[in-house]
């Protein structure tokens, strides 16, 4: 950004005039950004604590402490009460014990009751990125005394959408956008424009499922309720897009077989500890394999090219397997799978790996050859590679559809268990094929 | 959703008062899942073309045509005139070339224009994503001007920002939110209430940057300019989520080499389409490491046990490179890796990779010498492991960095070199030290 510098100027230059339009004109995020390429939080220490807030509210939960740390006991306070509330969770979350401890305790009572309440959700789910900061008004105002409402509620998160709420149990009664209410009469009552059907989430549901109904309904914000349907929180479009990149990054690094929360620029000691154990589990199949392989020793000696060809067969019926497996994993989580299409996607899969098969299968059986000159030779290798393509397809999107009904991450667990049946089977098939016309093959 | 069956009964009611209702009340993703559910589009006939516009805008590209067919022309005009310009383009970009020309016709001028602009840009650029339909007011304007102007706009997208532009050349000036114009007198100039350090991004830009911009400022919306800072769109939140969700599935699919297109319940041809030229390219890699296999068939024909063991070495390398991969690439999206952390990261990979290596080595070197007693042979599994593992992690940091600077997608082609990489140099340095401590082993 060419608007580094300026950020920088206008912090260092320490005058008044400059800072308010810091404060006024530039993203909190960018301000951050400049003050931590200079590793110097002393350069926010001029600015009014409700903007220290806003930075805070950007940066990653691991820095805020740290920012925090650099004002003194008083100010840190008065700065933790202008936080939005979600984002002092998230901070003290980050926390060891007697830090949250101190942090609570800093809090004043109605924020030290909200925060308390979002410490109880998971912080996967609805209730964990909600906030408790929202618009709510009873069906009985008028558009302009709801407007004068919206002018002076200064905490609110989102003034995009009003929620109108029961007056005595606070059960989610229906919704207003601000565009409705500038855009009607200012004496209409509320009751006339709310839409009852408004689109609510439930504040334990997983926030993946969150980010789908963002997707589908493409609002700015969306309204949490509790069992009762009482309005306990709202989440805005802006928190889905993070809950998104982080989820992605789990279902990838589950794929992979690393933990979710490895860093790319974390510790040895937290990598080991993140893939180690995946790795001893893949191990277990190795094993397994090299048990199907070494069944054959006897025939591996007779006809030393085999192991030259099986690993072909082996590795890339494990790459078909791949391929059907990610495109199921994926389709699970956007739900496009359902009892309608599951069939045929499964003869398509057994198709395409079928007619993959035969054209890979002509190719290793040329290879074959070419370590054995034997044409039966050539036969068993390609006829092994279409049969274990077969398995390949069938492993492939029966391992995440059955993963997915005993309630295991398919992204997670599904890519062991493939390249096991196609590692084990490419194995069997084939040095069991050979095994079989030895007499011919020698 | 329990609200379907409501949507059912007053789609087939056909009473007036019911319908309107259901177009006031419901959203058009719910009522099109109906219909669809219903596979019977002669249920919309009834509605007013404004709300099948809005249906259509929530339609895959490929229904939107479908959708449309069930109308006779003269409602057909009527509807893709009202439909959103950025949908309209995306069903066009979803015809055949002939079917393309017939739905430009039936457009009215400013929509024939505005379509003709957008179709004019990549669909994964800012500029693909964007609608021409936004709020522009004049900084001259007063904020009851802009309430007033905001009142009779019927088309904008949103009206949660207000883009202040040149009288004169249309460069954009600043922005105005909603919210500070209800919350200022109405008689306040827009040029007071303006923020000139608006973020835009550029037409052209790619959709995952759009995203990313959207991630860092949370944003309900933001203006898109072109080379002379013209503004010529706006980007809403919601269908950032589309990207975020499609630039994942580009990833995974090209992580485990399908076509970023395919879908879960296409046709097999498309599969085949969408793979076998992948698993070509793997069965090179497949065949090179066969290659090396062969390079020590004497030493495999003395030692057989050799067999079972190698493919333990290639394989956990294997794994163990696709997990420092997987991170690095995910990492490089997130633009988390720069020149400072490029070699503390390296040396973390390289210190992962020595000590899962002996860990894995030291079960690798037991299991050996399950199928070979002889202690040296499981000194040279072990040893191997270690290297491999070493080889595994230099490979699945350097080649996505590699890529990436040559300007080639890391999750398309990093995975298949890297499995070369731990397949070949696993099979070498383990036949390798087999073939040279050979006296020793037989």
């Amino acid at each position: 950004m060419a608007e580094k510098n300026e950020i920088l100027t206008l912090l260092t230059s320490q005058n008044p005039a400059g800072l308010a339009q810091l404060t006024e004109e530039f993203h909190p995020a960018d301000i951050l950004e400049v003050v931590q390429d200079q590793k110097d939080y002393s350069l926010l220490q001029a600015l009014p604590d409700s903007f220290i807030a806003d930075i805070l509210d950007e940066a990653e939960d691991e820095d805020k402490y740290e920012i925090l740390k650099s004002f003194n006991r008083e100010r840190t306070h008065s700065i933790l009460n202008q936080m939005s509330v979600d984002e002092v969770t998230d901070l003290i979350e980050a926390l060891e014990e007697d830090n949250r401890e101190a942090v609570i305790a800093a809090l004043g009572f109605r924020n030290q009751n909200d925060v308390k309440k979002l410490l109880a959700y998971e912080s996967d789910t609805a209730g964990g990125i909600m906030t408790t900061r929202f618009i709510a008004i009873y069906a009985s105002n008028t558009v302009m005394g709801a407007l004068n409402y919206l002018k002076t509620d200064v905490d609110a998160e989102t003034g995009y959408y009003m929620y109108v709420v029961d007056k005595y149990d606070f059960t989610l009664k229906g919704v207003v956008s601000l565009r409705d209410l500038v855009m009607a009469p200012f004496d209409t009552p509320i009751g006339d424009l709310l839409n009852p059907h408004v689109i609510s989430v439930h504040v334990e549901d997983d926030q993946e499922k969150v980010a789908q109904v963002f997707s589908r309904y493409g609002y700015q914000a969306i309204p949490v309720v509790d069992g009762d349907n009482r309005l306990v929180g709202i989440i805005t479009v802006d928190d889905v897009i993070d809950v998104l990149n982080e989820e992605f990054t789990e279902d990838l690094h589950h794929l992979a077989g690393i933990g979710k929360e490895e860093k790319v620029d974390g510790s040895v000691a937290d990598s080991v500890k993140s893939r180690l154990p995946w790795l001893a589990v893949n191990l277990v199949t190795a094993l397994a394999a090299s048990f199907v392989i070494n069944l054959f020793n006897g025939t591996i000696e007779k006809i030393v090219a085999l192991s030259a060809v099986m690993t072909i067969i082996s590795g890339m019926g494990g790459n078909a397997g791949t391929q059907t497996l990610t495109l199921v994993i994926r389709a699970l989580s956007l739900e496009e799978i359902d009892r309608e299409n599951a069939r045929p996607i499964l003869l398509k899969e057994l198709g395409a790996g079928l007619i993959n098969g035969a054209a890979i299968g002509v190719l290793v059986a040329g290879i074959a050859m070419f370590y054995d000159a034997n044409p039966l030779f050539g036969l068993i290798a390609g006829l092994a590679m279409v049969l274990n393509m077969l398995c390949a397809a069938a492993a492939g999107y029966g391992v995440p559809i059955l993963l997915e009904k005993l309630g295991i991450d398919p992204a997670l667990a599904s890519g062991v268990f493939v390249t096991t049946v196609t590692d084990c089977m490419g194995f069997f098939i084939f040095l069991g094929l050979a095994t079989a016309a030895m007499p011919l093959l020698v």
